[in-house]
């Protein structure tokens, strides 16, 4: 799954973390890797919070975090969670 | 603006408050516009780090939260932060 992640154009790395920000698999290295996964905690649950504000049981699908250069993409799954950074394509 | 944006189809509220999470212009009523205000610090406070992340100075753009029947948009500008709830239109 993360090799024909990463090969999508423009994508910079694609990890894959249990819910407690352990790194089960990473296209990037350790330390980029452990960065990302001690972020993952306060986003998801920021995100949670968002969804459950709607309505009870309303599931969090994705949280997409757009910079000036780059994108990057939070997919909670039961057992993992999906990060993706992407590199903003210049739409100019 | 807030006219123009709560016209498009799908979108359920829109909302413009400042830097400190209080509300300068809402389609919504207070409770739920006061409810957002109170959630802005924290999400775009995670969505600067994010983006800090990659590089100094790498400015925050857009953060994108979808559940499944809602998606919260969060568009910091330097003097306010627009805030747009859309309802997700039913891809089959």
């Amino acid at each position: 799954m993360i090799n024909r992640i990463s090969r999508h154009k423009g994508i910079l790395g694609t990890m894959v973390f249990n819910h407690d920000g352990i790194a089960i698999k990473s296209s990037l290295n350790e330390t980029t890797t452990n960065f990302w996964g001690s972020q993952i905690k306060d986003i998801i649950k920021s995100g949670c919070e968002v969804g459950e504000a709607f309505e009870e049981g309303n599931i969090l699908a994705m949280i997409r975090i757009r910079s000036k250069k780059y994108e990057v993409c939070f997919v909670p799954e039961k057992d993992f969670i999906l990060i993706t950074i992407h590199e903003q394509v210049d739409e100019n």
